[in-house]
């Protein structure tokens, strides 16, 4: 028994999209629920497939008759004939496979047509000039699908009637042009096919199905699948969808339209969309005519409104989705040709969201669910007015989202000055290092022409929330003469950029900038969010002003201060570099007990800002070479403070009267102090021999702390226990400001966090200084406190030990971006900055894993890591502060898990909320 | 009922050390196996803890009872009695803890003595002098030990009689003196102790008993606990051991000595020793008579010889090791005082092993266990005459075995020059470099003075077999002006100095050093050890030279060929640099065909060294950037050349008569001419710029491709991929040499190993460009290639994806230095200088994890990917290459996972086989 290859629309399992094609399933689903579809049926994958396979290259056997009879059907239900010459039945056939692949395979229009049956259409709409055209039309898209005739001979012929006639554009030709057309398009087909054309309805209707079937393996079809990886298992073979054809250009009483069952751009609740009378879809694409708005349609054929109010109502009670659709009237009549869920703006979709699920059309999961979380980005950060078309100029990566304007300006320093001069300032720079935080400050945001997404600008603009693009390496930035190359275009200091975190463009001048919506019904829908949730929500924040915008973005508490941001202050960056430059333990003290009142008083604006809402701080993580210069950069200055020495010395000579000195010297030398902004005049010779042996000094530490791999070398905790002075300063700092709140009655709970611990005894090291600490704190201030000590699992090790960890530590908290770089042996910069690009062009990855969660290499370890833990201290905390902690899918791996919260950016909590409820809700699902 | 506290020497359980202590049980088994050992008892250590826990300071009840029992029965055997006048006993009371912690307690010897006792002693000795310094010792050291005073009373009454009397030494006093001398001690006693000394030797046992008991609180023994890491699970508590003294001063059929009971110094099967006739103990140590060999006792006693014959005969056949004994002979009996396992050079250790083997005393499974692997070093590398004492003039790591003495030279260059000219020379550098290649095969041994145990210099070092001090950090390197300095001291280049590789320690001059003997026995117990193996050996090895003598220290295999290391030859380099400075592929791949030629002979050499042996080759490991020059070299070079130009025109204007330019202008640049050894008139100003286009060319190169990580950078299977041209030249050079060996008729095994692999993807794609190859290798010899293709596993995802990377890999190799850095997040390089030896001293750690395997992190990653990879491929083969291969307690870890291979270094070879069957054997016994 052969199977069945043809389904009616009102039999089609609308949900079998393998076998029906996406398209042939969506008609008989809109079929089968009382909507209006022009009759027809769907010819299955499973034919085109048999078709494929077959040697004889005959479509398989008994598929011709069933399709017979289906026409068969289509003729009574539409009350026409399928090769009458008076009331012809003409279809489309629509190819459509499991998967959208849009334009890439083949349609054919108005089939049937021949010259009897043009007549008939001729009748049916009462336009000859229509008819003529629809007829040459099809036999140039007939002759190219069915018959495999390139499209030139075609335009050639049409090219010489338009110069002959004199006609500037198609819609120039008469009736007798195109009935010219027509005859001689048929002598093209005749020339080219070796055949004429055919006649014969039935002919046409089995070489376009075998044309579509064909399209399948077409080129741009293969291309396309192997581009987007659809292996067969998800699509394999097209269906064709054969649909009578209904005309809207049928008199005054028919139209055509799309429509939208709410608004997409603001998600209100009415109707949206366009429509004309008397005319047909491709009337709209050809932009002969202006289509009218939909709400025009209630006064000029309100009957007809009606039912499409009834569509609408019809189509969002049935998709519970917005949905985006196609109509043509023929004579009166209200067809649905297709429909879809409707894309909308993120603003659209929050609305939408809350409003359906007050309308009864969806529960609050559904409601939830439908909006994907990453999709709220565009709520969180100002982003590029999208009406406006600009070219970028340079492209880098988007290191930080959120777009910005202003100057460039090459330095920190300057970037301060004019920005304190109210300029917007865009901080321009090779890479960027702990004394550029003031123009970070000053600047409206940042680009970089070095570096990955953890380069140094990128992470701290990302913690301060605003917008950089880093690695633009197609600018070549010259700090020296104050400009920046790009190929031959070079932009000087003061021009004004734009660059967009969210793409990595930059742009030459202003471009207009929409800012962030954080709406009524944004805060309902993460409302619902947080009652669905089993992950907490908490915030990475480095100051009490990050705190106080991480609450407002829902945050619950924050998982991750990181202490060294505080160093990096300009009042304090100094004071750290003579701590650093200390020659005894006793000189570094002194510094570290000025650093210590800065570090509790920030402390305490953070408990304050986040009570009574846990507060997790990291103690030191950086090496501190990161807080001194360059060594290049010392190198360079040492030099420089030589030259100057040389040349004041050479200039009293000349002021002295030595006269005959080789003029191109003289030239050498003047230009060396022409660099300097210096007035010779005031120079004290002894003052830059002091200067001098300063910088040495600087250069000396800065070789003695040099390191071979910075990113696995003397910092964290292997810091804190060779200098336990710092760890003390910071852990007296956390609890001094501690007690200090609870004195004033204010609630907190410190969450005390080592970063870099490899070992058991690493922690307990660490331990013992914090006892000491609390007792010494809780008898000077006559207070209890109330904290935990706890540890980062950002080191291999740590996962693999995760039991002898949970002895001593409290809570975990992973570090995912450095577990990620020693899971791989990547280091992110250089990684991001020399193979990983490449790594993703050919395959070898399919996601950075900086971005989203490696579960495959380093969830495995995180697993053992939270097994291990809680199987000795069952109560035992864990959470996430990398960046994955706002990375929705890897939210959903850490709820697999049973982490108890994920932290990340403010302006990424929301984002992080709704996530985690998905993860929630999607469990659940499994679960059923 | 009261338990148990004292055992005779005939009760007590000789394995029982815990209980009995070990000098008590070593007594207890020395009795019962019948060596004539001095009456006596043990009073357990359970007594001593039952003492120190009470509170009433008292001995347990019943003590003092049951040891009055055990003393009547030494009175019975040795016919004297306890504080007799006439035959007295005296007894030594000996402290004795489960382990030995020599020098941490307290003894008190010829307790019993008091005024009448000592008439008796001097009655049994006919020595009245020897009585009464007896007298006054014991009166010292019991006032001492028992009664708490401190020896700088009795000091000063003895100096002031010898002061009084004009005696220089204690051996001036007369019998008046040290009678006097005891009379004023008896003072010193009551002054110090308001109390008389006791008289009653009942009493004086008592409070000796408490002595040795608290002396196991006493601080030193405390200290040295914790130091050692004593935990009271290995010993708890001291026995106090009562012996009856003996006297081998009691004429000339008495005497004392020591002997060992084969020559520990070189093996051989005859007795050692040393004994003086009448005479005690103490007076060998006190060096007043010369003792003769033990040799001539034959001739002199042959009797006690034949009792001591006999002794050393029991010795062997019950303790079945080497044995170092002491003994005493009262009046013609021989007494047998202690006995234990002989300490003796590897050598000896090697030799005795086999011939106890043929004596048929040890089985050859114990033949090869009573040796340390480790032990074997001092067999393989030259090492300093242990005779010769010498001050280091500083220290470093010790980075790679063996002592070298030649000329210091400060550069590669000057250092090949001299070692042509057949000067011995040892290279010393800052930090070397690949460029340095040729300096090292020319120079005896390499100093540096920065970087650590994996340093270039540490690495190449110990592949070639020379001697290495590394990171000698107190010697300041300065090459420009050819000299070290190390504190005050200046190193001339030129001035011979002497390296110890395996101390770590720098001497000024030429030491003498001892040279490496592989003997015969070690040949057979090698052998021996082979069979028993579970584990294969192989050898790390890039050189035919180094597979010659790999297979001489019995390598089965090479586990690890570094092909980079081949780019390194000086012949090489400037093709390797050419190939990197490349502006297209088709440049680089002319280069890369150069290379190509060189590979293909290296390896044809290797397989040819190594055949029938499989020969592991790794693919390209380090950054490309490494085979550059340093960018602060290139700068510094450019900064030459660009001073050089300007002074060339100043020299000229100089020539051309412009006379009156600034003194010291042209003394300055007169001098930066002066460092360059250039001939002036011989410079075309068009050289210079081209030089300098050159440099700046290289530069730009350089910082191109300089990372913030380079272990973590774009390296090994990374670069194999973006630049796939290189992984295909060595691949090729592989196949086609294994080809040309088939042609030849030698059998060949080669394994292509894949470096830094983090990932299956990875991985395949490699595996497609090898098959490639083969196929046209194949075409192109019509030969058949038998090859493996596999991967180390380096990387902790590939530990934790091994299923995945079994699929494709045919073996695994596990790289353990790089996956010790990736699991601890250290780098090694600054780990080693920077805190690991503080981790280590304050016990963070207490391993070196880059020397000894880390059994509890990298352990079970490791474990993981064995099961994992044997899960998929069951016959997957699997070995290890990193340093840990040549380390015997990681030998044992990885013999325990299963690994079918180790590899080390060649010269570990040796130490290797030793521990692999250590190894098996240890798990047989486990399984028992």
């Amino acid at each position: 028994m052969s199977r069945k290859y043809v389904f009616a629309f009102e039999e089609g399992d609308g949900k079998n999209k393998k076998l029906l094609g996406g398209k042939g399933a969506g008609l008989c689903e809109m079929t089968q629920i009382g909507l209006n579809v022009p009759p027809g049926f769907v010819i299955t994958t499973e034919a085109c497939l048999d078709y494929l396979e077959s040697e004889s290259g005959r479509l398989p056997d008994g598929l011709m008759d069933e399709i017979g009879e289906h026409m068969k059907a289509v003729e009574k239900a539409t009350g026409r004939k399928f090769g009458d010459s008076d009331n012809p039945l003409l279809v489309s056939v629509r190819s459509g496979g499991a998967l959208s692949m849009p334009g890439m395979m083949d349609t054919i229009l108005n089939l049937g047509l021949n010259t009897q049956t043009l007549q008939g259409l001729i009748k049916q709409t009462g336009n000859e000039r229509f008819g003529y055209d629809a007829y040459r039309r099809f036999i140039q898209l007939f002759g190219k699908v069915a018959m495999g005739i390139p499209d030139r001979p075609f335009d050639e012929t049409l090219e010489a009637i338009k110069v002959k006639t004199g006609a500037l554009s198609d819609l120039d030709l008469t009736t007798d042009d195109l009935k010219e057309i027509s005859d001689l398009f048929l002598h093209v087909v005749e020339e080219n096919a070796f055949r004429p054309f055919p006649e014969d309805p039935d002919e046409q209707l089995a070489l376009a199905v075998k044309a579509v079937f064909n399209s399948w393996m077409g080129k741009r079809a293969v291309d396309y699948r192997r581009e987007f990886n659809i292996t067969p298992d998800l699509a394999n073979g097209t269906a064709a969808n054969v649909v009578a054809m209904v005309f809207g250009n049928m008199g005054n009483d028919s139209g055509t339209g799309v429509g939208f069952t709410r608004d997409p751009a603001t998600g209100e609740n009415h109707m949206f969309g366009e429509y004309l009378v008397n005319a047909q879809g491709e009337d709209v694409v050809a932009g002969i005519r202006t289509p009218k708005p939909i709400m025009d349609m209630a006064k000029e054929m309100p009957d007809l409104y009606r039912q499409l109010e009834d569509l609408r109502t019809k189509l969002e009670k049935h998709y519970r989705e917005i949905q985006d659709f196609e109509f043509t009237i023929e004579k009166g009549v209200l067809y649905c040709l297709q429909t879809r869920n409707g894309k909308m703006n993120a603003a659209a979709m929050v609305r939408t969201s809350v409003e359906m699920e007050a309308e009864g059309i969806l529960s609050k999961e559904e409601a939830l669910l439908r909006i994907d979380p990453q999709y709220l980005e565009q709520l969180l950060y100002p982003g590029l007015d999208p009406n406006y078309d600009a070219e970028p100029l340079a492209q880098g990566l988007p290191a930080s989202p959120g777009a910005a304007s202003g100057k460039c300006i090459f330095d920190s320093d300057r970037a301060e000055t004019e920005g304190r001069a109210g300029e917007k300032v865009i901080l321009v720079r090779e890479e960027t290092k702990p004394e550029d935080i003031h123009g970070f400050f000053a600047a409206q945001g940042i680009l970089t022409s070095r570096g990955g997404k953890t380069s140094h600008a990128a992470v701290v603009a990302r913690g301060m929330g605003k917008p950089c693009v880093a690695g633009a390496e197609g600018i070549r930035v010259d700090t020296e003469h104050r400009q920046a190359q790009v190929g031959d275009k070079v932009i000087h200091e003061g021009d004004v950029i734009t660059i967009d975190g969210a793409t990595g463009n930059v742009y030459l001048g202003e471009i207009p900038t929409v800012e962030p919506e954080f709406s009524e019904q944004l805060h309902v829908l993460l409302g619902w969010a947080d009652e669905v949730s089993r992950l907490g929500v908490r915030a990475n924040a480095d100051t009490p002003e990050d705190a106080r915008r991480a609450r407002e973005f829902g945050a619950v508490g924050i998982g991750l201060c990181r202490t060294e941001r505080m160093f990096n202050d300009p009042q304090r960056l100094p004071i750290v570099v003579e701590m650093i430059l200390a020659q005894d333990l006793e000189q570094r003290e002194t510094f570290l007990n000025q650093l210590q009142e800065f570090q509790r008083s920030d402390f305490k604006g953070l408990f304050r800002a986040m009570a009574p809402h846990p507060v997790t701080i990291r103690l030191l993580d950086p090496p501190i070479h990161e807080f001194l210069p360059y060594e290049f950069e010392l190198l360079g200055q040492l030099q420089d403070l030589k030259q100057l020495k040389t040349s004041v010395r050479y200039a009293q000579q000349l002021m002295n009267g030595v006269k005959q000195i080789d003029a191109a010297f003289q030239v050498t030398v003047l230009e060396g102090l022409a660099k300097m902004p210096i007035d010779l005049s005031e120079l004290e010779p002894a003052a830059i021999d002091a200067a001098i042996r300063r910088k040495e000094l600087m250069l000396q530490r800065a070789r003695a702390l040099r390191e071979v791999n910075p990113m696995l070398g003397h910092r964290g905790v292997r810091l804190g226990i060779t200098n336990p002075e710092i760890y003390t300063m910071q852990v007296r700092a956390i609890l001094e400001a501690a007690a200090e709140c609870v004195k004033e009655g204010i609630e907190v709970h410190p969450e005390i966090m080592v970063p870099q611990v490899s070992s058991e005894a690493e922690l307990s090291c660490v331990k013992k200084h914090v006892m000491a600490a609390k007792e010494e704190v809780e008898a000077a201030y006559e207070v209890t406190l109330d904290f935990k000590f706890g540890t980062m699992i950002e080191v291999v090790r740590a996962c693999v030990t995760a039991d002898e960890m949970a002895e001593v530590a409290e809570f975990f908290s992973f570090g995912t971006n450095d577990l990620t770089q020693a899971t791989f042996s990547f280091s992110r910069e250089d990684a991001e900055n020399k193979f990983l690009p490449y790594y993703h062009e050919i395959g070898i990855i399919q996601e950075n894993p900086f971005e989203a969660l490696d579960v495959k290499g380093v969830g495995p370890l995180m697993k053992m890591a939270v097994e291990a833990g809680r199987r000795v201290r069952p109560d035992l905390k864990v959470g996430i502060c990398g960046e994955h902690g706002g990375h929705p899918g890897s939210i959903r791996f850490c709820d697999s898990i049973g982490l108890d919260y994920v932290s990340c950016s403010g302006p990424r909590v929301p984002i992080a909320r709704l996530a985690a409820a998905h993860a929630t809700m999607n469990e659940h699902s499994r679960d059923r």
